[in-house]
Protein backbone atom coordinates (compact mmCIF):
# COMPACT_ATOMS: atom_id res chain seq x y z
CA UNK A 1 0.00 0.00 0.00
CA UNK A 2 1.23 3.56 -0.56
CA UNK A 3 0.64 5.72 1.98
CA UNK A 4 1.92 9.07 0.08
CA UNK A 5 -2.02 10.50 -0.05
CA UNK A 6 -3.41 8.97 2.52
CA UNK A 7 -5.51 11.50 5.28
CA UNK A 8 -4.51 11.66 8.84
CA UNK A 9 -7.62 9.27 9.16
CA UNK A 10 -6.39 6.85 6.72
CA UNK A 11 -2.52 6.88 8.22
CA UNK A 12 -3.44 6.43 11.60
CA UNK A 13 -5.60 3.15 10.96
CA UNK A 14 -2.85 1.91 8.07
CA UNK A 15 -0.22 2.30 11.04
CA UNK A 16 -1.89 1.09 13.33
CA UNK A 17 -2.73 -2.32 11.30
CA UNK A 18 0.68 -2.30 11.01
CA UNK A 19 0.84 -3.65 14.53
CA UNK A 20 -1.21 -6.35 14.11
CA UNK A 21 1.41 -7.70 10.60
CA UNK A 22 4.27 -7.06 13.69
CA UNK A 23 2.83 -8.78 16.49
CA UNK A 24 0.69 -11.93 14.95
CA UNK A 25 3.87 -12.16 12.33
CA UNK A 26 6.08 -13.09 15.31
CA UNK A 27 3.76 -15.40 16.90
CA UNK A 28 3.59 -17.14 13.69
CA UNK A 29 7.33 -17.45 13.01
CA UNK A 30 7.66 -18.80 16.91
CA UNK A 31 4.89 -21.49 16.08
CA UNK A 32 6.99 -22.54 13.13
CA UNK A 33 10.40 -22.65 14.80
CA UNK A 34 8.99 -25.05 17.35
CA UNK A 35 8.94 -29.02 15.76
CA UNK A 36 5.65 -31.10 17.02
CA UNK A 37 7.77 -32.01 20.15
CA UNK A 38 8.24 -28.98 21.66
CA UNK A 39 4.45 -28.00 21.20
CA UNK A 40 3.77 -30.27 23.55
CA UNK A 41 6.19 -29.32 26.24
CA UNK A 42 5.06 -27.09 28.96
CA UNK A 43 6.23 -23.08 28.44
CA UNK A 44 7.26 -24.07 32.12
CA UNK A 45 6.63 -26.70 34.96
CA UNK A 46 2.74 -26.62 35.32
CA UNK A 47 1.80 -24.74 32.57
CA UNK A 48 0.41 -24.14 29.11
CA UNK A 49 2.17 -26.14 26.56
CA UNK A 50 2.35 -24.45 23.15
CA UNK A 51 -0.40 -26.18 21.36
CA UNK A 52 -3.05 -25.13 24.02
CA UNK A 53 -1.70 -21.28 23.29
CA UNK A 54 -1.81 -22.15 19.48
CA UNK A 55 -5.41 -23.19 20.00
CA UNK A 56 -6.12 -20.39 22.41
CA UNK A 57 -4.83 -17.76 19.86
CA UNK A 58 -6.89 -19.28 17.15
CA UNK A 59 -10.09 -19.10 19.06
CA UNK A 60 -9.57 -15.43 20.50
CA UNK A 61 -9.05 -14.54 17.14
CA UNK A 62 -11.41 -16.36 15.33
CA UNK A 63 -13.66 -14.60 17.52
CA UNK A 64 -12.44 -10.83 16.08
CA UNK A 65 -14.50 -11.49 13.11
CA UNK A 66 -18.10 -12.17 14.91
CA UNK A 67 -17.01 -9.67 17.41
CA UNK A 68 -16.54 -6.52 14.86
CA UNK A 69 -20.16 -7.94 12.89
CA UNK A 70 -18.00 -9.04 10.14
CA UNK A 71 -19.02 -12.49 9.79
CA UNK A 72 -19.34 -15.58 11.20
CA UNK A 73 -16.50 -17.31 13.05
CA UNK A 74 -14.62 -20.72 11.75
CA UNK A 75 -13.38 -22.16 14.89
CA UNK A 76 -16.45 -21.64 17.37
CA UNK A 77 -16.00 -25.94 17.69
CA UNK A 78 -13.01 -24.91 19.67
CA UNK A 79 -13.72 -22.53 22.21
CA UNK A 80 -14.72 -25.45 24.53
CA UNK A 81 -11.22 -26.98 24.56
CA UNK A 82 -8.87 -23.74 24.20
CA UNK A 83 -10.80 -21.04 26.21
CA UNK A 84 -13.63 -22.44 28.31
CA UNK A 85 -11.51 -25.20 29.61
CA UNK A 86 -7.69 -25.07 31.06
CA UNK A 87 -4.44 -27.33 29.23
CA UNK A 88 -4.52 -30.61 30.32
CA UNK A 89 -2.53 -33.21 28.63
CA UNK A 90 -5.52 -35.75 28.75
CA UNK A 91 -7.41 -33.15 26.68
CA UNK A 92 -8.35 -34.70 23.14
CA UNK A 93 -6.81 -32.02 20.73
CA UNK A 94 -6.87 -31.38 16.86
CA UNK A 95 -4.33 -32.93 14.75
CA UNK A 96 -1.46 -30.12 15.33
CA UNK A 97 -1.15 -29.91 11.44
CA UNK A 98 -4.61 -29.05 10.90
CA UNK A 99 -4.28 -25.91 14.21
CA UNK A 100 -0.94 -24.83 12.40
CA UNK A 101 -3.01 -24.48 9.20
CA UNK A 102 -6.18 -22.75 10.98
CA UNK A 103 -3.40 -20.54 12.26
CA UNK A 104 -2.03 -19.57 8.82
CA UNK A 105 -5.66 -19.01 6.95
CA UNK A 106 -7.32 -17.51 10.00
CA UNK A 107 -4.65 -14.99 9.57
CA UNK A 108 -5.71 -14.89 6.08
CA UNK A 109 -8.79 -13.98 6.39
CA UNK A 110 -8.67 -11.39 9.56
CA UNK A 111 -5.63 -9.30 7.22
CA UNK A 112 -7.88 -9.23 4.40
CA UNK A 113 -11.15 -8.40 6.32
CA UNK A 114 -9.27 -5.54 8.05
CA UNK A 115 -7.91 -4.17 4.92
CA UNK A 116 -11.53 -2.86 3.91
CA UNK A 117 -12.59 -1.23 7.06
CA UNK A 118 -12.81 2.34 6.72
CA UNK A 119 -11.60 4.94 9.26
CA UNK A 120 -15.22 5.12 9.98
CA UNK A 121 -16.16 2.17 10.04
CA UNK A 122 -13.36 0.82 12.63
CA UNK A 123 -14.95 3.29 15.14
CA UNK A 124 -18.40 1.89 15.05
CA UNK A 125 -19.85 -0.44 17.79
CA UNK A 126 -18.21 -3.68 18.38
CA UNK A 127 -20.81 -6.68 18.97
CA UNK A 128 -19.65 -6.90 22.64
CA UNK A 129 -21.49 -3.52 23.65
CA UNK A 130 -25.52 -2.41 23.34
CA UNK A 131 -26.20 0.01 21.62
CA UNK A 132 -27.06 1.90 24.00
CA UNK A 133 -24.01 2.08 25.91
CA UNK A 134 -22.06 2.36 22.83
CA UNK A 135 -24.04 5.52 22.54
CA UNK A 136 -22.38 6.98 25.66
CA UNK A 137 -19.00 5.34 24.90
CA UNK A 138 -17.81 5.64 21.88
CA UNK A 139 -14.80 4.20 22.21
CA UNK A 140 -15.93 0.86 22.75
CA UNK A 141 -15.83 0.59 18.73
CA UNK A 142 -14.39 -1.83 16.38
CA UNK A 143 -10.85 -0.63 16.76
CA UNK A 144 -10.90 -1.07 20.67
CA UNK A 145 -11.56 -4.95 19.93
CA UNK A 146 -8.98 -4.69 17.83
CA UNK A 147 -6.18 -3.33 19.84
CA UNK A 148 -6.98 -5.19 22.57
CA UNK A 149 -6.26 -8.22 20.54
CA UNK A 150 -2.72 -7.32 19.77
CA UNK A 151 -1.75 -6.72 22.70
CA UNK A 152 -3.23 -10.24 24.04
CA UNK A 153 -1.29 -11.88 20.86
CA UNK A 154 1.55 -10.04 22.87
CA UNK A 155 0.90 -11.65 26.18
CA UNK A 156 0.76 -14.97 25.19
CA UNK A 157 4.50 -14.23 23.13
CA UNK A 158 5.74 -13.79 25.78
CA UNK A 159 4.83 -16.93 27.39
CA UNK A 160 5.96 -18.66 24.98
CA UNK A 161 9.27 -17.70 24.50
CA UNK A 162 10.00 -18.37 27.98
CA UNK A 163 10.14 -22.04 26.61
CA UNK A 164 13.27 -23.80 27.12
CA UNK A 165 14.46 -24.85 23.55
CA UNK B 1 -13.13 13.39 28.51
CA UNK B 2 -15.91 13.74 26.90
CA UNK B 3 -16.00 11.59 23.23
CA UNK B 4 -19.34 13.15 22.38
CA UNK B 5 -17.47 15.99 19.61
CA UNK B 6 -14.51 14.43 18.49
CA UNK B 7 -13.72 14.09 15.23
CA UNK B 8 -13.21 10.94 13.56
CA UNK B 9 -9.24 11.40 14.16
CA UNK B 10 -9.31 12.43 17.69
CA UNK B 11 -11.84 9.39 18.28
CA UNK B 12 -8.95 7.25 16.67
CA UNK B 13 -6.38 8.32 19.38
CA UNK B 14 -8.59 8.56 21.90
CA UNK B 15 -9.56 4.73 21.26
CA UNK B 16 -5.77 3.73 20.80
CA UNK B 17 -4.79 5.61 24.25
CA UNK B 18 -7.05 3.72 25.93
CA UNK B 19 -5.19 0.60 25.58
CA UNK B 20 -2.38 2.13 27.21
CA UNK B 21 -4.37 2.91 30.37
CA UNK B 22 -5.58 -0.67 29.82
CA UNK B 23 -2.39 -2.86 29.91
CA UNK B 24 -0.12 -0.34 31.71
CA UNK B 25 -2.86 -0.52 34.42
CA UNK B 26 -2.78 -4.27 34.55
CA UNK B 27 0.73 -4.62 34.77
CA UNK B 28 0.73 -2.00 37.66
CA UNK B 29 -2.03 -3.70 39.51
CA UNK B 30 -0.15 -6.53 39.65
CA UNK B 31 3.25 -5.51 40.42
CA UNK B 32 1.31 -3.75 43.23
CA UNK B 33 -0.19 -7.34 44.19
CA UNK B 34 3.32 -8.79 44.43
CA UNK B 35 5.42 -8.57 47.89
CA UNK B 36 8.87 -7.84 47.80
CA UNK B 37 9.73 -11.04 48.15
CA UNK B 38 7.76 -12.52 44.83
CA UNK B 39 9.53 -9.44 43.46
CA UNK B 40 12.30 -11.49 44.27
CA UNK B 41 11.50 -14.82 42.68
CA UNK B 42 12.29 -15.87 39.34
CA UNK B 43 8.90 -16.22 37.04
CA UNK B 44 10.01 -19.61 36.29
CA UNK B 45 13.14 -21.71 36.40
CA UNK B 46 16.01 -19.69 35.41
CA UNK B 47 13.93 -17.11 33.64
CA UNK B 48 13.69 -13.14 35.25
CA UNK B 49 12.71 -12.14 38.47
CA UNK B 50 9.72 -9.68 38.53
CA UNK B 51 12.16 -6.97 39.82
CA UNK B 52 13.93 -6.89 36.75
CA UNK B 53 10.59 -7.09 34.28
CA UNK B 54 9.59 -3.65 36.54
CA UNK B 55 13.29 -2.56 35.72
CA UNK B 56 13.00 -3.35 32.18
CA UNK B 57 9.85 -1.85 31.30
CA UNK B 58 10.41 1.45 33.61
CA UNK B 59 13.43 2.01 31.33
CA UNK B 60 11.60 0.84 27.74
CA UNK B 61 9.16 2.97 28.68
CA UNK B 62 10.97 6.04 30.15
CA UNK B 63 12.84 6.02 26.39
CA UNK B 64 9.51 6.33 24.93
CA UNK B 65 9.80 10.21 25.81
CA UNK B 66 12.92 10.16 23.84
CA UNK B 67 12.00 8.00 20.91
CA UNK B 68 8.60 10.62 20.55
CA UNK B 69 10.89 13.72 20.75
CA UNK B 70 9.17 14.91 23.60
CA UNK B 71 11.69 15.38 26.10
CA UNK B 72 14.59 14.00 28.09
CA UNK B 73 14.11 10.52 29.58
CA UNK B 74 14.44 10.37 33.72
CA UNK B 75 16.31 6.84 33.90
CA UNK B 76 19.44 6.51 31.75
CA UNK B 77 21.13 5.37 34.19
CA UNK B 78 19.15 2.17 34.33
CA UNK B 79 19.11 1.10 30.95
CA UNK B 80 22.78 -0.98 31.53
CA UNK B 81 21.03 -2.99 34.46
CA UNK B 82 17.78 -3.56 33.14
CA UNK B 83 18.24 -3.52 28.93
CA UNK B 84 21.80 -4.28 28.13
CA UNK B 85 22.43 -6.44 30.76
CA UNK B 86 19.99 -10.04 31.69
CA UNK B 87 18.77 -10.49 35.07
CA UNK B 88 21.70 -11.98 37.66
CA UNK B 89 21.18 -12.93 41.14
CA UNK B 90 23.78 -10.63 41.87
CA UNK B 91 23.40 -7.50 40.09
CA UNK B 92 23.09 -4.57 41.97
CA UNK B 93 19.67 -3.24 41.93
CA UNK B 94 18.40 -0.55 43.20
CA UNK B 95 15.93 -0.19 46.12
CA UNK B 96 12.53 -1.41 45.31
CA UNK B 97 10.61 1.20 46.95
CA UNK B 98 12.37 3.60 44.71
CA UNK B 99 11.81 1.40 41.27
CA UNK B 100 8.15 1.08 42.43
CA UNK B 101 7.63 4.86 42.93
CA UNK B 102 9.28 5.32 39.77
CA UNK B 103 7.07 3.37 37.41
CA UNK B 104 3.87 5.36 39.04
CA UNK B 105 5.76 8.60 38.37
CA UNK B 106 6.71 7.69 35.00
CA UNK B 107 3.36 6.30 34.07
CA UNK B 108 1.90 10.15 35.35
CA UNK B 109 4.32 11.81 33.09
CA UNK B 110 3.66 9.32 30.09
CA UNK B 111 -0.22 9.78 30.16
CA UNK B 112 0.17 13.54 30.34
CA UNK B 113 2.56 14.13 27.48
CA UNK B 114 0.64 11.35 25.54
CA UNK B 115 -2.74 13.51 26.16
CA UNK B 116 -0.91 16.72 24.75
CA UNK B 117 -0.74 15.37 20.98
CA UNK B 118 -3.12 16.17 18.48
CA UNK B 119 -3.69 13.28 16.06
CA UNK B 120 -1.40 15.24 12.98
CA UNK B 121 1.52 15.24 15.95
CA UNK B 122 0.75 11.62 16.29
CA UNK B 123 1.85 10.94 12.93
CA UNK B 124 4.72 12.85 13.17
CA UNK B 125 8.65 11.02 12.51
CA UNK B 126 9.61 9.01 15.37
CA UNK B 127 13.34 9.79 16.72
CA UNK B 128 14.28 6.23 15.64
CA UNK B 129 14.29 6.96 11.67
CA UNK B 130 15.87 9.37 9.49
CA UNK B 131 13.85 12.45 7.73
CA UNK B 132 15.10 10.76 4.51
CA UNK B 133 13.55 7.13 5.52
CA UNK B 134 10.39 8.46 7.02
CA UNK B 135 9.61 10.65 3.44
CA UNK B 136 9.02 7.25 2.31
CA UNK B 137 8.13 5.46 5.39
CA UNK B 138 5.35 7.73 7.12
CA UNK B 139 4.18 4.85 8.92
CA UNK B 140 7.57 5.01 11.31
CA UNK B 141 5.78 7.74 12.93
CA UNK B 142 4.86 8.35 16.99
CA UNK B 143 2.23 6.13 17.24
CA UNK B 144 3.86 3.00 15.62
CA UNK B 145 6.45 3.81 18.74
CA UNK B 146 3.49 4.17 21.13
CA UNK B 147 1.51 0.65 19.77
CA UNK B 148 5.03 -1.03 19.95
CA UNK B 149 5.54 -0.18 23.68
CA UNK B 150 1.69 -1.14 24.56
CA UNK B 151 2.09 -4.76 22.94
CA UNK B 152 5.66 -5.01 25.15
CA UNK B 153 4.17 -4.17 27.76
CA UNK B 154 1.32 -6.58 27.54
CA UNK B 155 4.37 -9.14 26.14
CA UNK B 156 5.77 -9.09 29.81
CA UNK B 157 2.70 -8.89 32.10
CA UNK B 158 2.14 -12.40 29.97
CA UNK B 159 5.50 -13.67 31.67
CA UNK B 160 4.87 -12.01 34.67
CA UNK B 161 1.47 -13.82 35.44
CA UNK B 162 3.06 -17.08 35.20
CA UNK B 163 4.61 -16.38 38.52
CA UNK B 164 3.40 -19.53 41.36
CA UNK B 165 1.64 -17.04 43.77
Amino acid sequence: MTTAALTTEELLITTTLKSWEQWVGRTSQFFDSLSDEQMLTEIAPGKNRPVYLLGHLLVVNDAIIPQLRLGEPNHADLRETFLDQPDRSDAKLPPLAELRQNWKDLNVRLTTLFAQLTPVEWLERHALVSEEDFAKEPHRNRLAIFLSRVSHTAYHLGQLRLQPK
